[in-house]
């Protein structure tokens, strides 16, 4: 057997199962591998014959056939350098990882991909998801793809291109009057009446596997020598989660060695509950004041999994920082003219690298990793059209002298 | 000496030039490089050990030095089997070329990054591009990226979501109440006065080599075996005088044998050049009725080298074929059903390929490449939104019964 469940918290193992849940002991159950078993062909001078997709690391991924992948192209994304920040800025380097170009154009591709493969292997047709965007049209597309009908719920607020997005790929798409986690409670009500499969945050095993890629990706990307730092903006912190257990496999399996990075969540001010936790005495709580941060994959008051994140945090090394909407906005004005199309999302991470440079957490010998979970264009209302000037001619550009 | 500029039409080589022009005879002059100098370091087995970018075919691409190279993890996208489709068609295997997942949502990001990486090696800072839409916001990321200036001219009925996309990354935008010829004789009569480098189509040597790597690539993609037919939305043509210089390259190396791919190019009902050329005796001219088509990339009434198009196809046994808008959306539904994303010119490939199965000019034999230039998103309004039903509970979904 390749792999099953285990608990994150007391470590019991227990058979693999598609409605991952929780351990009798409150714990998460995480997919867990007979890595042993997966050095027999998981070899890294092997890696470069394979596909550039995120099936690349097919034996880390708990799907038995492989005709049952749902794959689009997700994963391999590019890690690129900011070489004129890197020049600017006292910090040794500096990438991002372009996760806006997957499928859909967010990292969110990632997890469904993985998902639904394992949905696909047990026969699921109809699968349903709570989302504060991204993820809502990464599951409509890969539904889609797959012949499964999706059904998203997302609160009312949620960019509009989104919601074109999720219309676009066929999915039956609800707005709901309230928060992500009430979008949550809706499916959990229905999920039985409808025959829907949950594949919200945690609810099964996929996702968080898929998103486990991304560490895979950068320790290959760097040639298996991790950075100092990665910058992860964070919500129900999956990614995190995901990028954590892959550094722990790799150095199981004897891929990486050494520190492991240190992890920094980003969330926006007004819905902070890790940050709120660190400050905390590390004690993690669901958060219980108003959220008054905008409509972003960060905006999750109540991740499933807020202790994980806090003790990954820690352990780590790492940190929580809280920026403010008008860093974000500041941030994305910047990485724009770097030509980064990023999210608020990916923005953020921007925002929290500058901060945590004015601390001087960061400093000249840091190697940094900044995620840039998604695209720019999805988050846009154009506005600009009509502002703009309209020429005939050269001269008539000359006399304008448009900016 | 590995590359220099050779005449399409009479064949005259001329040295290397950033302004590629035209030959005294009147051909349009194209990179051509000493391939048995090439075959030294470019061998298919060591492919496998490069970079997943179109870099990885650096040999084939006129930039000297590695450190000019201007790069953001363009190209290597991926090519997926439409699996659902491939079952349903008369055909024999059915792959879509994901172009939508290039930095800026295009394949426009191609021959950017290997334009500036020329105008990089040559010390220019300020480059204008007259566009329909992507090689503007495309522009406009690279030179962001590059730390050059850029300048972008549109018409004004351009997708707005692209002109915000232009301003995002920090480009001079400009509309223009005409078409994008106008837009290039704005350019051509600034040019020297404003000091742009001008990297409209065809009027530099770096774009048209960019689009050939879409040519290398699904040759690689494919195990050097390729498909029978490709089907790519034209408007100036430079993707298909690229892919189509790509395979001669790839047989003259060796890595290709047999028939090249049957070429098709779509356009649209009210902007045909192509298709009437083919219809009279394969005598390209421009067009000169009204063009009444919508505003895409393939809104080209007068290509820049219209006869070279005609005798690809033709070379090819290839045709071309106009598609109306009507048969487009649908195009773009039926795509987004399946999980595609796909922009009115990749969609527009879909409508061809179904016309072309009706015809019976698409044979169970088959195998067919469609190219999905660009991301659906860009051309979306948000509309939805205020249509969709919006609930509280799982209860006021059944009762409202969304669909």
């Amino acid at each position: 057997m390749r792999f099953w469940l285990g608990c994150r918290k007391c470590g019991k193992p227990t058979p693999f199962n598609i409605k991952s849940g929780s351990c009798p002991c409150g714990g998460t159950l995480q997919v867990e591998y007979d890595l042993e078993l997966v050095k027999h062909t998981l070899i890294k001078e092997n890696l470069r014959d394979r596909a550039t997709s995120l099936w690349r690391y097919a034996e880390l991924l708990p799907v038995q056939s492989k005709e049952h992948i749902v794959s689009m192209g997700e994963g391999f994304t590019p890690l690129i350098s900011l070489t004129r920040a890197e020049q600017a800025f006292p910090l040794k380097r500096l990438w991002v990882k372009r996760e806006e170009q997957n499928p859909t154009g967010s990292f969110k591709a990632r997890g469904f991909s993985v998902a639904l493969s394992i949905a696909n292997e047990y026969g699921i047709r109809k699968v349903a998801v709570n989302s504060n965007g991204n993820a809502a049209s990464a599951l409509a597309a890969y539904a889609g793809y797959a012949g499964m009908e999706a059904y998203v719920f997302l609160p009312k607020d949620c960019p509009s291109l989104i919601i074109e997005e999720c219309i676009h790929y066929g999915a039956h798409t609800c707005l709901i009057d309230g928060l992500i986690q009430d979008a949550g409670k809706l499916i959990r009500e229905g999920e039985q009446e409808q025959n829907w499969y949950n594949v919200g945050t945690l609810k099964e095993p996929g996702r968080a596997e898929g998103k486990k890629t991304m560490g895979l990706e950068i320790a290959e990307q760097l040639h298996w020598k991790l950075p100092d730092v990665i910058i992860y903006p964070t919500g129900g912190g999956s990614g995190v989660i995901g990028v954590w257990k892959a550094f722990q496999e790799l150095k199981q399996l004897g891929f990486i060695q050494g520190d492991l990075p240190r992890i920094v969540s980003i969330q926006e001010t007004g819905c902070q509950p890790l940050v709120d936790a660190l400050r905390n005495n590390d004690l993690f709580s669901p958060q219980s004041e108003e959220v008054s941060s905008s409509p972003t994959g960060m905006r999750v008051p109540q991740p499933p999994d807020g202790q994980l994140l806090v003790s990954i945090i820690r352990q780590s090394s790492g940190t929580a920082l809280a920026v403010s909407q008008e860093e974000i906005r500041q941030a994305q004005l910047i990485l724009g003219k770097q030509g980064i199309s990023s999210s608020p999302e990916g923005a953020a991470t921007w925002a929290g690298l500058i901060r945590l440079l004015d601390q001087g957490w960061i400093s000249r010998q840091d190697e940094v990793v900044l995620f840039n979970t998604s695209h720019a264009m999805k988050y846009v209302h154009g506005s600009s059209q009509s502002k703009l000037p309209i020429v005939k001619s050269y001269q008539d550009w000359v006399t304008l002298k448009p900016s």
